[in-house]
Parts: C-alpha cells; structure tokens; sequence
C-alpha cells in the first residue's frame, strides 16, 4: 500500500510498503482492487505542500520536504502513515460475518474507503456498489468522488433557489461530467476556462456557454451570459485570485440593472462556492455587488451528511445507470503502484492539468 | 429636506431643499421629526464614494465628484433626489384615515423611514413604534438600525447553531450595544479593536474579551479567546484588508487541535458576515482553513425579511423596553438640517471615527 506520512523534521515521506492486512470486521469486505484514479482530493493527502519538484526520488519512496509553518498545523497526523486513495473498483475476495458483506463476496465493487492504492483493501459495506457484469474496474474506479461532486453542485445550486450554474475550470473531468448532467436534466450552466482550445473542446460538447477568462471582453460575456442564464450560483476548485470575486461583479452587474440603485447593493443573492485548491494564493473579492452575496467551502462529505434522506441512494442509483455514458471518467495514463511514485509520474499528475487524469492498477 | 442626486455628469449635489409635503394615505402618519441619527448605513446614500474633501460648500449645498466608474453603476439613481436618513422620532401631526394611523395622531413615535433628515416625514403605521412618556425624542430617535441590527446578530448566530461571537470594531455604538446586549443574555463575545483606548473603553464596560489587533501577539491573544469561548461567528464591519480571513484561521487552529489532521480542514463550521464597508478595499482571505468556512454580506432588511414569526414584535418590544439602557444611543455632536451641510461637519461624521455620532435635529 502506498502510506504518506509526515515527520516533525519537515520530511514528508510517501512510499509504497508492505502491511498485512487485518481480518474484516463483520460489516467490512477485503477488496482487490483492481484500478483506482488519482483525483485532486487524494493529492492533499498523498503530498499537502510538499515541495515535490525537489524531492529525493528512490525505488518505491519519495522524501520531499514541507515547510515548518504546514508542519505545526499537522497537529496529530504527524508521524502517521496515512494510507492513500479515496476510492477505487475491484473484486470481493473476502468478507465479514454478516449477510451483507456476504452477500458482496466475489463480486466486483465500486469503493469509497481510505487506501485504495493498495494491492488490497479494507471497505464498509455501505462505501461499496455492486457493479453489473458489463461494467470493468476502469468504468467503475471512479463512480464515488466525480459523480457525486457534480451531482451535489446541482441539488445545491436547487437547494439555494437558483436555476442555473457558473463553473470555472470547467474543462477538467468534473466540468465535462457536470456539463453533461446539466444537459441532461436542462439547466444552463455558464462554463468558464482559461484557453481558446478548452472553449473548443467545451463548445464540441455542446456547451452553449463556454467562456474563456483572458479574453479582452470577457467581463462583457460574462455579464450577457448570466443575463440569459440568470446563473447566481458558482462553483470555483481554484479558489486563490479574484476570479471569483469577478463572477459576483457580473452578477451584481445584471441583478442591478432592473431593480434599480440602492446603496447596498441588489438584493439577489450571489453565492460563490470554493471546492478546490488549484491557486493556494488568497482568496480576492474586490467587491462592488453591496451585501447579498456568499463565498464558502464546498466539499462531498459535508454535503453528503446534509443531504435530505434517500438523496444519496438516488443520486448512487443514477450513477451506476450512468457509468459508461454521464459518469465516464477518461484517463490519459496508466500506472502501477511503482510507477505511481517516479517523479515522471509525479510532476504530472501533481500538477493537476486539464485533460490529464492518471488510474493506478495495483495489480500491474 | 435633504436630498442627494447623483448626475450624470460625474456630480453629486446634496442639498437642503423646500418640498411640498404630500397628503398621507390611509395607513400613513405624517411626522414632526425632532430628532435622527446620521448612522454609518444613511453615509452611503448621501455620499457614496463621492470625494467629500474637495467639494464645493456652500450655504445649504454641497457638489461633489464622483467618478465615472461609480456613476456607470448608478443606474436608475442618476438624476433622482433622494431624500436622505433612515430613521427618526417626532410627534404626529397627521395621520391617513385609518383606525391604524388615526391612533397614533399627537403622539411622539419613533420611525423607521426614507428622509428623515426633514422637518416632517410621512412613515407608514406598521414603521412606527410609539415612544411611552418617558422617553424624549433624542432618546428615541435610533430605536430601530442599531438596536434591530445587534439584536439581528444575536439570532443569526443562534440560527447558525453557534453559541459566541467575535465583533470587528468593536467599540462602536452597534458595539457598545451589542456588547450589553450579550452581557444581559449572557452570552460570550469576543471584542476586536484598533487601540489600547478601546480596549481600556470596552473593559470598562465590562467586557471580558477585548483584543487589539495592532498587539504583537493578537494572534496568540485570539486563538485563546476562541478556545475559551468557542466562538465560530464573526461580524465585521470594515471589509476590506485580511482581518476577517486572520479571524477564521484563527478559528481553524483551535478547531482541528481536537480534530486532528485532514487535508480539508476541521469540520467546525466558520462563519464570518460583512456588514459595513469602512475599508472599501477588496477583502483578503488567505485561507488555511480548508472547506468549512462561509463569508457573506449580513443587512437588517434582508434579516428581518427573513425572521421567522413574531421575532420582530418580540425585538422591537425588547427595544422599547430598553431605550434608556441597553440600547441608548450616545451623541458626541448635535446639528441642524443646515450645519449638517457645513464642510466641518461632513469631514467629522463622514469619517465614521469610533465615540463621534452625529444627531440631526430639524426644528433647531
């Protein structure tokens, strides 16, 4: 299993050892996983700050350093092997007591647990979907973090009374994923990238509004886009900068616009959400839109304990239907548990590009 | 009355002018205002961003610039008169023809309206309180923005499931008032000031938490009153700079002491509102405190249009109550419509200095 583990000397040390696996509890299933994706979620874990362009890469190991300032904030993770991976997909090869976990027993999961890149793992039974027999590990590696992510944007987005969503970054996996929902389901969304050829991309999706931020007029865009959508809700990962302070000047722009000049602002409700953290720079709001406006965090598992009953076992069922079509994930490189820690692989997955998503087969 | 008019041009001309009062309609009163406060939240309708220092005064006028980018975002206010202050307290001198209105004729009452810097005022009914016999128009005549808006904090942080609050400028009226209003339900709140003058101020009123946050060791100091009070719910009035951001990371720190380590923050949710603008600047998060966290913008008009029902009889019953302790108004200066318009008085309330509030006083 790979394990990160962070040192009070400000060493980080990531590598790939050997443990033995304890018995299931009766509620718990042994999975071998057969492939499981690295998502931005899991680089926090796996390196935090590290510096890893200066690490000292060896066989199975990587010691980077971390500066003193994140080390007193790691508090008691300190000298911890944390064991990497949020989720992953492969076969039950043993389980607990009960009839549940029993019930999983040969057959091929989806999974939501801590360590997934590992050659074998340890999962409740309720983290764990049953995959149908047409669907391999790789189409179902990745049924937890992605779907439910996008498909929370949108019960969110309902939940604040809003109809329709602004997305930044919006050509990473994620975007197209929730592009496609919105499709789907009808509901305008505003996608906003950073280059030409990811409006293209978007654009050949299908998306109506596919906006690039360094354009000249983008501001202008911006501004018609949210007056046709009438987009109040955003969803940002990059959260350093003042893009998204930028996004609520344009909705304040339209709000004001028909409910005329009061010193306080437009009373429409502008809300910012941050689930990322793409620019780790502050966070900028150079604010002209009065007081009706909202920036927080956003993140699954909160979201996931709010939700009202039954949500997730709808929005799970959904997902499953969806696998291969909605929920695809595409990967641009495979690599073993080894390869996983070579700096090669590293500095490219770390780096968190469009369009580059990396899958680990444990059993390579 | 005292009107400002925003022009296209770039002028602002606040001026005090004769008007021909209207007749009341039936659920409206006609009031002798005697007395109204200049709060900080009537500044921004009489002057905006308007560069007030290098005006030209005049007897009863005053032209201003404003720039070009403001003007852009006046929208529907350029070229209307607005009639400027908020609330007031007078005698009714007539009422509209119902049973409402008619009650209230000859009796004083404090209001909440639109120009109450003007010899009379219509209000409608449901805006008035009527003043008990005790109480003298000086002491009635803020009975509404402060009190309503630190009684609003109060419910919001109850609403948010919190149980302690931290206040920015703290030493304010609002401050002042919230600080009493805390003590009487004993509740913890943590003072946040500029100077060793306001803390030595709010200490002698008894606060029990009072930080200045020009202190070497503020943040030390804040951590410490966080931990002792578990205050989770901020409430700023400045805006803009890094101190609402510097509050939550200290919020985080004391939070994921218990939690331990996770790439995502605690899960202790940490709230901050914005409800002033004395730095116009852009605000400054620079986030060390993952994804549970929210910042937004809190007004009393959208606060009360939210409140469950009876909360606001239940406030306003309190304030009436307390006019002559907990929710007193102090006055460092009192003018007439017309000294309102002098250069010496607008550069001195203008500056929103802490311990200086204005009362204007139209039949002087």
């Amino acid at each position: 299993m790979i394990t990160s583990t962070a040192h009070a000397d400000g060493r980080l040390v990531v590598e790939l050892v050997k443990s033995t696996m304890r018995d299931p509890g009766p509620n718990e299933v042994v999975i071998e996983i057969e492939a499981a994706p690295i998502n931005p979620s899991d680089l926090g874990l796996l390196f935090g700050a590290a510096d890893v362009a200066n690490a000292e890469y060896s066989d199975r190991k990587i010691v980077a350093s971390i500066s003193q300032g994140v080390v007193a904030s790691m508090g008691k993770r300190l000298g911890q092997a944390m064991p990497v991976g949020n989720e992953g997909a492969g076969r039950v090869v043993a389980a607990g007591d009960s009839e549940a976990a029993q019930a999983l027993l040969g057959k091929r999961v989806a999974c939501l647990a801590f360590g997934t890149y590992a050659r074998y793992c340890i999962a409740p039974v309720g983290a764990c979907m049953p995959l149908s027999d047409d669907i391999n590990a790789e189409e179902g590696a990745a049924a937890f973090v992605n779907p439910l992510t996008a498909l929370g944007f949108v019960e969110t987005m309902k939940r604040d009374g809003a109809k329709a969503i602004i997305h930044t970054a919006a050509a990473s996996n994620l975007g197209q994923m929730l592009l496609r929902i919105c499709q789907e389901d009808g509901i305008d969304i505003v996608n906003i990238v950073r280059s030409d050829e990811q409006v293209a991309l978007l654009r050949g999706l299908g998306a109506k509004h596919a906006l690039n931020m360094k354009d000249d007029d983008y501001e202008a865009q911006l501004v018609a886009a949210i007056a046709e959508t009438e987009a109040y809700v955003a969803f940002d990962p990059i959260s350093g900068g003042n893009q998204l302070g930028r996004i609520l000047n344009a909705m304040e722009t339209v709000a004001s616009r028909d409910e005329g000049f009061t010193p306080y602002g437009s009373n429409t409700m502008k809300r910012g959400y941050i689930y990322g953290l793409l620019d780790t720079g502050p966070v900028v709001i150079d604010r002209f839109f009065g007081f009706s406006w909202q920036v927080g965090g956003w993140l699954l598992f909160p979201f996931l304990q709010s939700a009202e009953p039954g949500m997730r076992e709808r929005l799970q069922a959904r997902i499953m239907a969806g696998l291969k079509t909605t929920f695809a994930s595409h990967y641009s490189q495979r690599v073993t548990l080894r390869e996983m820690l070579s700096r090669d692989a590293v500095m490219a997955y770390n780096a968190r590009r469009t369009g580059e998503k990396f899958l680990v087969t444990p059993q390579g």
